[in-house]
Parts: C-alpha cells; structure tokens; sequence
C-alpha cells in the first residue's frame, strides 16, 4: 500500500487531466508548480483542444500515453473527473488526485454513492485516489508539487525539515504560511479532501517515512482509520520524530460542520485525546497552537524534566513566567546557594536571585549584566529549560550581546531555551540566532511546557503494537447476561467477583446463606433485566432462613409479576468498601475496544468522573488515568485515611482490557459498583451486566 | 484624594530631582520625553551640580524654586530620595514619583521600614507618593511623560483612547508597544512600582475619569486595597469605559516572584476572580490576552446577545471556529430558510449554506461571491456578530473588495465582526478598514467572547457601591459559640434552622423529644467543641423516653471525660433532604466577608465543589454560581428526580452575606451540612459553628 503512495510523492512521470493555460485555473496550476519548482521528472498535459499548454506538449487522452504515469492529476469537474478516474485505472496509473468537488463532502446521496462506486472500481484495478475534493500534493524535497493551492504564489517555498498532511485544502498550506513566515523550511504540505480512499492517516504513515524530516504536523477532521495513524505514529516513534496533530471536529457544532466540509465521520473526542496520547501524538487545539514550538522541535534538544529557570529584566516577566509554569505543570527549579551567591555579586541588591532571576531594570545602565549572569546560571545543574525575557529594551541596551550570548548559554547547556520578547527590536537578534522567540510568557512558557511533555509521552508511548479492530458485534444479534453469567465471565477473565451462588431453590438459597453466613444479598436474575432495584429484585443484609425465603420468593415473585423469565435467585455476600467505584467497557466504531475507570455512584452519568482508556494499556497507566480523577486525593487517603488498596482495580481494569480484546463477542460490559476499600481484598465487582452476540453461557 | 492624583496626570509644573544631562539615564530620560512629547507646563530640573541640563536651566535644590510644581520626579537613590522626598514634602509638592529601588520590595526589613516611614512623613504633609521603584507616568494626552521607560524612543507615541495601569514598568509599556504596533493610539502608560502610597488602583479611579479613554487596561501584582479598584470600576461603568485587569500572582509561584518584585502581597486568586467579576472587570490571563480583544472595544460596537455566524473560503475554519465557539460559550446561529435559499442561488451546489457558510474554493475562480452573499447574510435577524475567515487568498483573488464588503458588511450590520487572516497580504486590507483581525479561529472567537461576555459582566455589575472594609475580629480574642449560639444566631439572622431545643436535663430532654415527634437527635453542646463526632456527642435516629435519656447521659458523660464545659444537650428533629450542602462564610483580609456555598459531605475539602461570594450580592448571583458547580445538573434534577426546591438556600446564602456584613465581629461560621431537598421545608441547617469577638450570648 504504502509503495504506491511513495509513488505519488516522489512519481517520475505526472499527467495533468484537465490541462489549462491559465494558471490561475484548478488545471493550470499545477502545471506551473511542477516548472517552478524544479520537478525532474516528466510532465505530460492532457487536453483534447490544445496542441500545447504552458509550453508543454498535450496529449488528447490518457490513452495515448505510451506508458502509464505514477501520479495523475484529474483536474476536471464531475462526470469528466470521474470517467478520468476511471481511465487512469485502466492504463494503471498508481496514484490520482481527484481535485473535483461536489461528492461525498454533499448531502446529496447520489453524489455520495458516485463517490463510493468510483473508489471501489478504482481499488479493484490497484489504482489509489487520493480525494475527491484535494487540494492535492505538494512535496518540495522532490518538486513534484501537484496542488492547486494560491500558496505558494504568495509564500516563496523553501524545503526544510517539516511536513503538513491534512484533510482541509487550507489547513494544509496555512501552517506552511505561518511556518515560512518564521523562516523554517516546509518539504510537504498535503491536503487529501474527503477520503474516501487514501486517508490522511495512511499519507501520514508515508511521510513520515521520509528521513528529511524533523516535525509532522496533521489536521484532521476524522479518524475513521484510527490503524493507519498508530502506523505513522510508530514510524515516527522509530525515526524520533514528533508529530502534532489538530484534531478539529472537537465539539457537536464543529462535527456538523466538519460533516459538510470533507463528508467526515464524528470521532467521540474523548477517545480521539485516549488515541493521540497512547500513541505519543500532541494533541493541538488551534491552527496556532499546531505551529507554536516549532522552533523547539527543530533544535534537536531533548528535554531531560520538567523544571524551569525564568530570567528576565523585568519583575513582571518574572511573576508571569511563574505563574504561567505552575499553570501549565513545569516546575521552577530551585538554584543552588553558590549560584545564587555567585548571582547576588554581579547584581545590584535590590536584584532577586532566586529563581525567576530578576536583573531589574539596572540592565538599562549595564548592559553587561545580562552576560554575565548566564555562564553562573548555565552551571547551576539543577535546570532542566530556561526562559528567557527581555519585555522591554532598546537602542540604548546592547541587545545583540543578548541575542548572542543567550545562543552561547543555549549551545553550552544543550538545554531548551524560550525567548519572550514583544518588540521586534529585541527579537531579531534572538531569532536570527535560531533561538525560539515568543512575544508574551504564557506562550513561551506553554510552547515549552508542550515540547517537554509531548516527550514524555513518546517515551511512553514506545514499542505498542498498532491495535487491531475487530469487527463489533451486530446490534441486532445483542444478547443480555444475566447476572451470574456476567459475574462468571468477569471472574474467569481475571476479575475479583463477590463470593456469590446462583440458586434455583429456596433451600438451595437458606444453604447458600448459611455457606457464606453472616446477612446477605438475594436478587433476582433474569436475562431479561438490565436494572433490578426497580422490579424489587434486589434484597440487602438478609439474615436467617426465614429471611431469606421471603427474599427468594420475593425475587421470584417480581420476576413473574413483571413477565420476566427467572434465571435463578443470587445469595452473595454482603461486601462493604471505602468507595464505589465503576469498571466499564464497550466497543467505539473507530477505536475498538474502550475501557472506562473511575467513580460510581448515583451520579455517574450527570456528574461523571472518569476516564477512558484503549486496549492494550498497563496497570501504571490505569494509575495514571486515575490519578487525574477528581477522585484521585482518596487514593492516597484524605483527612487521615488509610490509603485505598487500588491494585486489584487496576488489575481488574487490564483484565477487562485484555478480555475486550480477546472476546470480540462482548459488546459492552458494565461492572457497578466495583468496590475499593483498604484491604486487596476488598476490592470486589458487586453486580455486572454484559451485552454480547453469540457469548457461550459461562 | 483624586484632585491630587489628576495634578500629577496633568500637572501645570514639574520638577526633575537629580536632572541628567544624558537622556539615557533615569533622571535624563524624563527631561527628554517632555520637551519632545510637548509638554506645556514648566519644568524645573534639580542639579547642584549643573547650571543647565537638556537646554533648560537648573535650580540647585527644591527650595531655591518660587512655588511648588503639583509633580516632582525623584531620579537620585537611595538616601538622597528620601531626603528629597522630605524636601517635596516641606515645600507643598502634590505629587512626587519616587523612581529609586531598594525599599519595600527586598527581603530587607530596614529598607521595608524605610519606605514605611517616609510614606508616614509625606502624607502627614499632604504629599502624595508614586513609587518608589516606579518607572514613572506617562500622559500622552497632557504630554506628561515623567517616566524613564526606553519605550517611548523604540516606538513612537501616539494619543489615543487606551489607557494603561500597571504596578510594573515593563507591563506599562509591554501593551503599550502591542497596541502602538497594531496602530492603537494610546494616552496613559503609567507605572506605580511598589504603591507604597499611591496603588495601582486608586491611580486607575483617576485614570477612568479621563473622558477620552474607550478601554482602561490594568496591570496588578497585588489588590490590597479593592475598594479603590471597585470605585474605579464605578466610575468606568458610569462612564460605560471597559476594564480589563491582568492581576499575576494567580499561583503560589508566581505570588512569591511577585514579592520580590513589587513587595506585592497575596491575594486568594478565587478572590480576585469573584471580586473582578463583581465589578464589570474582565480578567486577562496574560499580556497577549490583555490587548486580544482591544479592536473590538474600540469600535464601539454594542453586543446583544451570543449568537454568532461563521462565513470563510475554507471549510477549516468553519470547523475550527464552530469549536471555537462552543468551547468558548458562544452559539451558532440558525440562519433562516429564506437566507439559506438565497445563499444556495449564490453559491455553488457543493457550499454549505447553513452556519457556518462555507464558500469553498469556488472563491478562487469568482472573488464576487465573497461580496454577493455578505448582504444576504446581514439581513438575518439571527446573528448577533459574525467571523470572516479568508485564511488563504491571494494575488488572484479581490482581497481589496473582500475588506471594503465586510467593512461595509459591519457598518450596515452595526454588529461585531472579527476577521481569521493569517497572511498579512490578506489581512491588511481588513486592518485598514478597522476591523478586528486575528491570525486564528481561536483567536478571534476568544476575543470575541471575551468581548460579548464582559459586556454581559459590565450590565450585571451595575449600581453595586464599593464594598465597606470592616476591620476584622482580633485573632486572640476569638471565641467559639456552642450549637446552640449559632443556630440562634443564624436562625435570628434568617437562615432556616431545623427544629431543636437545648435541654440541661435529662427530663427536658425526654421533653423536648416528645414535642418534636418521632427519632431525634441528640447532640452534646459546648463552647470548647467544634468537632463533635470524635468525643461521642452525636447520636442520631433516639427514639423513646429511655434511649432519650441514655443518649443524653452519654453526652454529658462525654464531655466531662474530654474535659470541656458542658453547655447543654441539644435535642433535634431528625431531618432528611436529598443532599447536603454548605453553607459557609469568613473574612478576608482584603476582600472583607467572603461566603462559600456549594457541595457539601466528608470529603468537602479534598474534592471541593464550591463557588465564592463576596458580599452584597443577590439570591440571582448564588444561583449563577451554583450553576457553575459539578453538582448543577442535580439541582434541575437528573434521572427522573424532582428538582431541588433551591430557593431557601439561595435566601439563606444571602442572609449570611448580610449577616457578616452587619455583625463584623463574627469571624467566621460554617453550616455543615445544610441540607436541601425538593420541599421548600427541606431547606434547614442542620448543625453550625460561629467563631467571634464579643459576640453576645443568643
């Protein structure tokens, strides 16, 4: 798969269906690009009305080449562009690119139907389609830009080490813009439109297969192929390379609108956050979010924690760049007493030492004390980035000192540097330095609080295998359990199971009772019932034999009362913990297997406090998922508690993970209340339900 | 107070103690900036050493000048600035700006107590102080420009309608230069340092006097005094001026930078959230987002309401602004059929014509839809603002025509417009016409938000007076009322108390339990037990004579082993709502009285779930901010359950509101729990704790 989409990146011959002089046409553009920027491979035109277009000699039809092109470009509109398609498959063209508009991003389902039927004809002779409605491909490592984007008219290419996949047309060229704007060299900048065969995760994957590259970048509207992102991902992994990914479609009003821009699919977006962190993906919010520490990947630094040193001339520069670390999670690394002794000697008295480190506005009558307090701080081990402001200085401050010095202390710590600077005075001698500059503290604080962070989660994300997706059950053919057999299949998966007896007898019951002793719980099963309180199947603290016979009956009688099919009578224990917690699964239509910790209770759904989770995960990031709850101060025990004894959750909570994965028959299972208490042993699924198609009876 | 304050704005004479000859340096600067920034009234510099300085004779010392100047610059350090300070004070200066560092804000105890005394000396005289540690003020309306920040060199003023005040220098000139660099004329730039006299914020009341400032922006390290800060907040809503406060030191870092920087003290950041609000001031968060949304303040735009349309080449930005909005809390709005079948005649069959309106790339071969459907769009009495978004044009397209149709579109509309252009070639022609551009959805939709709600934050402060400072109850003196007092207390003061007597014997008891009716509780009373649980003083559900008695002698029993006086036994109905919810108020050392409503239950602390009040707010504002909480859902009722009868707990938020307003020696009380259900009746405090100074016995 992945070869012919090399193809089209680095093609040694490109056709152009739709041909036109103009270059300001859909099918003229590209034609200019491809003579611009120095693509060396062949060029042929198709026009049936023209002996030449741009210099170029035409041919009337694809059918008249003499071999067939890697890439074509199908630049003409609706039925034309799919009679091309068609013809391109025929002559076996690898790649094409269909710029028309007007299929599946309509709501018109013939158009969306057209769409459907021309993929599975193109796929069926080996041709790859990437749109309709692209913008098309742009790779300058090679000049093969075949794109109808205004662009690169505007914002002079330069191949450099970032590369841009996108959905959108636009969100592939204005991050390019942005990027360029700053200097930074872009090799690629794609748009893939609506789909419907290549993906813009399955292009992802082959680009970041090319070594030039430093940072990805992806805009996606939908992630309908969550496999072929974890491909790229774990492509990206093994080269160290970084990707960032914007994700738009987030909320109800941005999913309807993405629906009507490229046909997408709404991705539940909690899952998409699971997704992207589980396979080391920074997750952007916005078009400037997604560019804003470029700089920082491009250094090549490697951040080793997270602990800042912010130096400044100005007090406030200092308490923002604080305040803006403690928001974002970096901490500020506490100086040592000789670094500080060594500062408070170049500095006036009224300077503060600690960090932030303030200069104060001393720095307006000597310059030099800016330089000479970085080589101190750069010995000071206990840094692992530095922000450096500069919010206001000018002609009569030796700012060009700054800039070069700061790109010293950065070249001698190997450490990441973020330079605040507002005016453009101050900036320039930063930047031309090829330092990171940013005109305000809360985005150089966040920039590097991103980069840091983005690391850590590739490191953690490492060595995952791509999940597979099997195909969930079919709705129709769902099943209930009751709840012995929910219980049972818990408890052979690996997850601690109230101590329990299902009973077809009153005296099967009073002996259950008396096995298990002390006051018990009898319910009534069926697997017809979902919800039990409500039919008066549930019976709590039944002591003695007279008791619980009239729970039994009770149970039976409900049962009956409400035509539900009995399935026995539960006697369990009576358990009792710290907390009730849930333990949930289902099957997401993209991602699979999802697993949902955290609090039960009454409220969960109105007042929710969990967290989601993808198959295969690790008891540590159980903990981890956890440990963002609001929940999360209990476990460790609050006013004087003893800490819960979480273990056996997160144990049960792999095991539900892993039994998702393995029993694809399972479509949804729900564990409430799963109890937590001080002991391991108190940690015990109470009730459960299961939803499955063709599940054995345990 | 303010008469004096408007001297040093635009004072009639200036004198400059330790006048330079060397612009550059701190006493040279100012001299400069008031001959070329056209200051009309005299200024007098002060140098015993010079006959002349700048081109403008000297005196030797203050009392060599004929009269007093209202303002007098203090540009010598340390021991001379104060001596100097003395002498502007024995001659009758007004003002005086104390520029010399080294005072309040070191770690040094001499230096605090310096600067301590000679505040004492000079108001003892009349003398009003800026500083000391102050970059100056800066009044480029009088061309008043006693400040020795090199910004005004770098970047060259112009009048305009923005105002600036900052405790810091950098950040009264950091906006200054964003402003001036988008073509913002500004007037004031003023920095106070370390407010030792004169704070940020009672400058700020001078400065929202200025009939000819549209935006006031602020500056704080620190509100230690907030009744300034709400008279200035008056005075601007009088004047409908908007205020939009960035207060650092949000976090324990930050608070501690800022210490060292401005000797500024801490404030409770949830404080300074409900106090801002309170007051029609918007909070920034950082200095970007101080001037984010100052275009949009300057047009004058009035907005009505928080539907928005969305309109852009792209169908990115239509999704990456339709989640912008939502996250942001705006709505899309629904445009009308008859609008949609008018665009749907403009536009191309695969356009989306409902909100937001994708133009596609058709823009791209025909600019002319972008002016065709802009008066369709203003006809639709749906929107209330709009977003443009043009985030890739080109030389190809009628950019010029796209900024004269929106700019027209807005002027017709007379509703708020942002633009999304990230390549200046694109935005320059909306900048010139005024509008508001941004280089992101984000972006724009925040300022856009920003805007709306702080209009909404203006209309709902209006009329409230500047909030009294009571002194607060000493410490020591600080007595606890038993349950008794202060369910007396509070039940005098209108909150609903469940029904209970104090019983001294265990006949009264038995009493008062046949009274009441059904189980009661039964609770042990003394002046020396907050916390009654641990000692045994608390039993729950005693129903007959004998348990009565038997729960009464426990209680006595268990005071007297702990120790404590015994006040009584308190005997109560047992009462049950559906939760149980605080109740609870203090003082604060800035903000005065302070109530806490919000969730209740053990875990309180560990997982607060409550919003803050300050005093006189309405029964309208508790429900607002308990709309805020986690628990919101609960109280329209979830599941099927009836809604929280709510409005007795909102009355008796109020009543404690009044209650710490009226009775200042009562420090603190806490109604644990308070319990609502969905009866009116339900509404009932259950238990409370009053801490005061000589509060009479009930």
């Amino acid at each position: 798969m992945t070869a012919s989409l090399q193809a089209a990146l680095d093609p040694s011959a490109i056709a152009v269906i739709g041909a036109s002089e103009n270059p300001d046409k859909i099918g003229g553009r590209p034609l200019l690009y491809l003579s611009r920027f120095g693509f060396r491979g062949e060029v042929w035109p198709v026009n049936p009305r023209r002996d030449e277009v741009q210099g170029r000699r035409t041919v009337p039809h694809l059918s008249a080449l003499s071999r067939a092109p890697d890439l074509a470009i199908i630049a003409v509109p609706g039925e034309a562009a799919v009679a091309a398609l068609d013809e391109c498959a025929e002559i076996g063209v690898k790649v094409a690119i269909m710029m028309a508009s007007g299929f599946g991003e309509t709501a018109d389902p013939e158009a969306k139907a057209a769409e459907r039927a021309m993929v599975a004809r193109a796929r069926a002779r080996g041709l790859r389609m990437i749109g309709p409605n692209s913008q098309g491909l742009a790779n300058f490592g090679t000049g093969a830009v075949a794109s109808f984007s205004s662009m690169f008219l505007e914002v002079e290419p330069q191949d450099g080490p970032v590369g841009i996949v996108s959905q959108s047309g636009a969100m592939s060229v204005v991050p390019y813009g942005l990027l360029r704007g700053r200097g930074i060299g872009v090799r690629h900048a794609h748009a893939t439109g609506n789909d419907a065969d290549v993906t813009v995760c399955e292009l992802a994957a082959a680009v970041a297969a090319d070594p030039g590259l430093r940072l990805l970048l992806l805009y996606l509207e939908s992630i309908p192929d969550p496999h072929h992102l974890a491909q790229a991902a774990a492509i990206a992994r093994d080269r160290g390379l970084p990707i960032v990914a914007l994700k738009a479609g987030r909320t109800a009003a941005g999913q309807a609108a993405a629906r009507s821009h490229t046909g997408a699919l709404a991705n539940e977006d909690r899952l998409v956050d699971a997704f992207l962190e589980q396979h080391g993906i920074w997750r952007a919010q916005d078009t400037t979010d997604l560019v804003a520490a470029a700089e920082l990947y491009l250094k090549g630094w490697r951040p080793e924690g997270r602990r800042m040193v912010a130096i400044s001339n100005s007090g406030a520069t200092c308490v923002m760049a604080a305040d803006a670390a403690s928001t974002a999670g970096l901490d500020l690394a506490p100086l040592g007493d000789e670094t500080q002794a060594r500062l408070r000697a170049i500095l006036p008295s009224f300077a503060a030492t600690r960090n932030p480190v303030d200069i104060t506005a001393a720095l307006m009558t000597n310059s030099a004390l800016f330089s000479q307090i970085l080589p101190v701080i750069a010995e000071d081990p206990s840094a692992d980035a530095f922000l450096v402001g500069v919010p206001v200085a000018g002609r009569a401050y030796a700012v060009d000192d700054f800039g070069r010095d700061t790109a010293a202390f950065a070249a001698a710590t190997g450490k990441p540097v973020v330079i605040v600077a507002p005016q453009e005075l101050v900036a320039a001698p930063f930047r031309s330095r090829g330092l990171p500059v940013f005109s305000g503290e809360g985005e150089a604080v966040r920039a590097l609080h991103q980069f840091i962070a983005h690391h850590e989660r590739i490191a953690a994300a490492g060595g995952r295998p791509p999940p597979p997706a099997p195909p969930p059950p079919s709705e129709a053919a769902l099943r209930l359990l009751d709840e012995a057999e929910s219980l049972a299949l818990l408890a052979r998966a690996g997850v601690p199971v109230v101590r329990h007896r299902r009973c077809r007898t009153a005296d099967e019951a009073v002996a259950a009772a008396e096995t298990i002793g002390g006051p018990v719980a009898v319910k009534g099963c069926s697997a017809e019932v979902a919800h039990k309180s409500e039919l008066g199947l549930v019976h709590l603290g039944v002591s003695g034999e007279e008791a619980v016979r009239a729970a039994f009956e009770a149970c039976r009688a409900g049962l009956a009362k409400a035509g539900h099919a009995p399935t026995g009578v539960i006697v369990a224990a009576m358990a009792r913990g710290r907390r009730e917690l849930v333990l949930g699964a289902h099957r997401d239509p993209f991602f699979g297997p999802v697993v949902v910790v955290g609090d039960g209770g009454t409220y969960v759904e109105a007042m929710p406090d969990v967290a989601l989770l993808l198959p295969p995960f690790t008891q540590a990031e159980v903990r981890r998922a956890l440990g963002r709850l609001r929940i999360a101060p209990l476990i460790a025990g609050v006013r004087g508690e003893a800490p819960w004894a979480i273990e056996p959750y997160l144990a049960a909570a792999v095991a539900v993970g892993e039994l998702m994965t393995m029993e694809p028959r399972i479509a949804s299972l729900d564990v409430n209340p799963m109890l937590v208490g001080t002991e391991p042993g108190d940690c015990l699924a109470l009730d459960a339900v299961v939803f499955g198609d063709g599940l054995p009876s345990p």
